[in-house]
């Protein structure tokens, strides 16, 4: 064996990335979407044409894909047997199809234990004590994801709507909101009705920002994001040395908020996803191999 | 002017009574979906075979449509120009477009000051006072309707996550919501990536009945939904002699729940909103005949 491959898939795209048996990428490339619970075929053709393109990429030849194994990380390989049929199905040597969060935290803390908190449009956690991962939360923006900027988003836009009643008291914040949707909370209602996670998440930056001027709506909705976050950081179970890394659009946000037993804990990620899954295929089909030289 | 006409209509149906000049009803026929804000025409269409069939019904003639004026209570006719639309394409003698809201308000008070507070899938209030309605809240599931049946169970599955992954409390409510999902959270979000505000709302009586019996966490949201509903009631404005009628389906599991200020108000509703349409149109079109009597 010669290589490795990585592979971070989801619904947008897929990247891989092409590296030799010590973990050192030479090549990197990108294809079509990978949703295997939505389109597992079509999963596979752009897994494999991510693969190639990487090999090509690194100036080696895509014939070598059969002798080549491979790491993916793949949202929804967690649910029912998409995992199994998905392997049974890939050309490489060998593949171990994992979630897209555990070549995250691969990525961001190595091999060893530590934790992540995913903190973007979505949130989502995933702890690993002596070997073994368990992944918290990321159940999605309608029950779930506390803390997100969907959620944040979400808990703005109703806040603006109390205080357009009188319910609560409006604040500079609200003021500017009723603003954007022409002071008409019908424009608001209108939104919402077709509103993705993301469209809601657009508005997080705003929240935080007018948080740290003292805006007073702003400063609840904030307060109960950073105790919905400590909430599910403190089921990480996590003991001083462990490594928490902090990922997503909302990381830096959060990070000076944290309560100080947390922040303790904070270190930069390794590396990215895709990176986690080199890693982890290094570890996983390369590592025996180093072992025995 | 012999008669006039109620109507009554909604997303799903239409309905109308008619009455004689004195409010008695003579009959009362239903028709299809009335939504003026997808299919103008249709609901036009919808309203006239309502308003026919209420004439057949009451053993009189239809072609007396032309001289019957009427009052129409529709859902979103608070919004644009649908209201002055659809009051230029009506066959009625004369026409006043109220809202869903007027109507309800209308049957439950009567023509005085008074208020109500619809407690469904959705939550939504208007006050009158000094004749002048002023509507609170009703701006759906998503970012309003605090206190609804639909919040109500999406909090449930909110909180039934929660306890899953450890990061509140069980209690017997959230152990049986994880059985009616086979004990799988990705069911639950299953379920919620496609519910309606009523699916959600389906799981509303059951908090109650836990709460009644002293579960943490039903008595955590049921306290959340009434301190929202207080909330919204106190922006009424409302003093001593103002009747408060509470409708929809969770009005009797509110009832018991509410200040003591504001159960000392509570009356039973004078009529449905149909009667409060019939109510309006002897008010606004008949009242001066009976008074120059």
């Amino acid at each position: 064996m010669t290589f490795v491959l990585g592979i971070d898939g989801g619904g947008t795209s897929c990247r891989a990335a092409l590296a030799t048996a010590d973990g050192a990428i030479l090549g990197r490339a990108k294809a079509g979407a990978a949703n295997i619970r939505s389109d597992l075929t079509g999963a596979r053709t752009n897994i494999v044409e991510a693969a190639r393109q990487a090999f090509l990429a690194a100036g080696e030849d895509p014939d070598l894909i059969p002798q080549t194994p491979a790491v993916l990380g793949l949202a929804g390989a967690n649910v029912g047997t998409y995992k199994q049929q998905l392997e049974a199905i890939l050309p490489f040597s060998r593949s171990s199809v994992e979630t897209d969060a555990e070549i995250a935290l691969e990525g961001a803390v190595g091999s060893g234990d530590g934790a992540m908190a995913i903190l973007g449009t979505g949130t989502a956690y995933m702890v690993r004590k002596n070997g073994k991962s368990r992944p918290i939360g990321g159940w999605g923006f309608q029950v779930g994801d506390q803390g997100s900027g969907a959620r944040i988003g979400r808990d703005l836009l109703e806040q603006t709507l109390l205080a357009y009643d009188g319910v609560r008291e409006p604040s500079p914040l609200t003021a500017e909101m009723m603003g954007v949707f022409r002071n008409n909370p019908q424009d608001v209602v209108e939104f919402t009705t077709n509103a993705k996670p993301g469209d809601f998440g657009g508005f997080a930056p705003k929240v935080f920002d007018y948080a740290a001027k003292g805006d007073a709506v702003a400063t609840w909705i904030v307060d109960k994001a950073v105790a919905d976050v400590e909430a599910s950081l403190g089921v990480l179970g996590l003991e001083a040395g462990d490594p928490l890394c902090l990922l997503g659009g909302l990381a830096p946000l959060y990070a000076p908020r944290l309560s100080e037993r947390h922040r303790a804990l904070l270190k930069t990620p390794l590396d990215d996803a895709l990176g986690g899954a080199v890693r982890m295929a290094v570890r996983m089909f390369a590592a025996p191999v180093e072992a025995a030289r």
